[in-house]
């Protein structure tokens, strides 16, 4: 199976007291600037195991999935090289706290997202509707 | 960017004539069962490019994609290593004729699906809601 893929990345927008959770990222590309929390899929975990293990590495916070928003896939939506993001829309519960590649967690409302990495403003575009969802039923 | 991660595949449900079209496997895994059209992403095309033309050089069939089915993870579902399948619901066009990895191209009603290769009977049964609404609509 000598095919050469894209990298494969998970990416969550996570819901937390009405509001969306940024990291600010510690390390290149896009070093402090702020992201959705996500990362790397490792080899022998699902997809939903590498998002629910990437979001409580960098936040803290236990996630439950509630859809699948999308996946992301245009070449040069990373500086590294070609990444594919499978994006979650999640609820987080417990208390923010960074760690390994986020050097602060935020909270933001979605009527004041700030600039954000990668394509992660337009992940939001187009959750926003979905995110509406949740929060008018809460 | 040193991160080992699973290699990244497309498949397609596709609706051709009221049918559900499927290749019969002209390689190794799973040699002469059945199987969707998929295969490999290729760097530097988004998974949309790679689903549509991995169709078009399997089955000679131009899509439509309907919608983003789901993502199949599970690092048993292929037995040359892990891969992670993006799956798509797509609208079919055009003549059915077998190319590249597929011996043959057959449409199969929805109520007669054959075993298939991978975990491909497991996404048609969670297409089988969507796959009826658009048959009922047509």
């Amino acid at each position: 199976m000598a095919s050469i893929t894209p990298k494969l990345t998970v990416d969550a927008v996570i819901i937390l007291n009405r509001k969306i959770v940024l990291i600010q990222r510690k390390n290149p590309p896009f070093q402090g600037k702020f992201a959705l929390p996500g990362g790397f899929v490792e080899l022998g975990e699902t997809v939903e195991e590498a998002v629910s293990r990437e979001v409580l590495e960098e936040t803290g916070l236990i996630i439950e999935i509630v859809k699948l928003l999308g996946v992301y896939s245009e070449p040069s939506r990373d500086p590294r090289g070609h990444t594919v993001s499978i994006v979650y829309l999640a609820m987080g519960t417990g208390v923010p706290k960074a760690a390994t590649d986020a050097e602060e967690v935020c909270l933001f409302d979605l009527q004041e997202m700030p600039e954000m990495a990668f394509d992660h403003n337009r992940i939001i575009e187009n959750a926003r509707g979905d995110i509406y969802g949740i929060l008018s039923g809460m």
